[in-house]
């Protein structure tokens, strides 16, 4: 893909925030960036592609995000809280992109980039893999069964979350981190039992 | 919307599972029926209404068993452990369908009754509330909330279960289900601490 110019991006920004991916247009697009539709047009092959340009460089924040949070010297538990947290933030960081991203977008890109999610996924497989490994973190369920649930319990907020709803985005994240972590149950079987 | 017989939802059933439901087509289910199209016409109006007729009762089994285990008399955390395992399953019993009304179908099946979801996420609710009112399950979170997240964690199977996989979709749900009765850390922050 062709380098999209960050006054562009930046405008189609605004554009789909106001109305949304179905109802922005690439006539809205180029009026908000104070240039000609044809202009536009030497830049991208489509609005899909703009929305792509768009939310790329946010899904790969997140990643990175997360990824440091892995790398660092926290232990395990506080690693697993904030990257709940993390993922959490991103839907009032990134909204409503990250929303028509997961409801629309992630097969096309993921066919621009099969290997993204993959990685995504092995940052989480690894805290908690290396969390089992150090003794902070049960080892008798499979990383990558937990990390499928929690992405999942993240990534389903997009069905549910609106901004200015009861919680913020990080005290949601506090929530679920408190179940993930330190289970729901007052008395639990112990772990690994 | 009209009765469908069984025997045209029986076929039906067989081409989306063979086919998918994008290369389904009436001509296929009519066939497999050993029906004119014409005749099938004056049950249906459409191959959506079709797989709406379907999935409605299928959505709805799931619902009576997890409430069904939310009226029983075990134990809280046995509940939560069982309606968790149940809710796996169902992308046993129910597949592929219930990955189309995941991924395509859920807002047409909620415009047809918008309370439907609603209820559901109450039997969830009510499960993790009565179950801090005993004691046995944490207080200091909100049921509606963990519900989501719950949720969430299951549904999100639709975009990485298949079947003959490592796991069962059981062993799978006794998996989740340990992270979210039990938590991840060894050593825990005490619930409500």
């Amino acid at each position: 893909m062709a380098e999209i110019p960050d006054y562009v991006l930046a405008a189609a920004l605004e554009v789909f925030r106001e109305s949304g991916y179905e109802q922005a247009t690439v006539r809205d697009i180029a009026a908000k960036a104070g240039i000609a539709v044809s202009s536009l047009y030497t830049h991208i092959a489509s609005k899909e592609e703009l929305f792509l340009g768009l939310i790329t460089p946010e899904i790969d924040a997140v990643a990175a995000r997360v990824d440091a949070i892995v790398r660092s010297d926290l232990p395990a538990t506080d690693k697993l809280r904030a990257a709940i947290v993390s993922a959490t933030t991103a839907f009032d960081r990134h909204y409503p992109e990250l929303f028509i991203y997961l409801r629309d977008f992630y097969p096309v890109l993921e066919s621009a980039d099969p290997e993204r999610p993959g990685r995504y996924e092995q940052s989480w497989s690894e805290l908690l893999q290396a969390g089992a490994d150090s003794g902070a973190l049960r080892g008798d369920l499979d990383p990558r069964v937990l990390t499928y649930g929690i992405l999942g319990m993240v990534s389903w907020m997009y069905r549910w979350y609106r901004q200015g709803g009861t919680y913020s985005a990080a005290e949601i994240g506090r929530q679920l981190a408190a179940m993930v972590v330190d289970g729901l149950a007052v008395e639990r079987v112990a772990p690994g039992a």
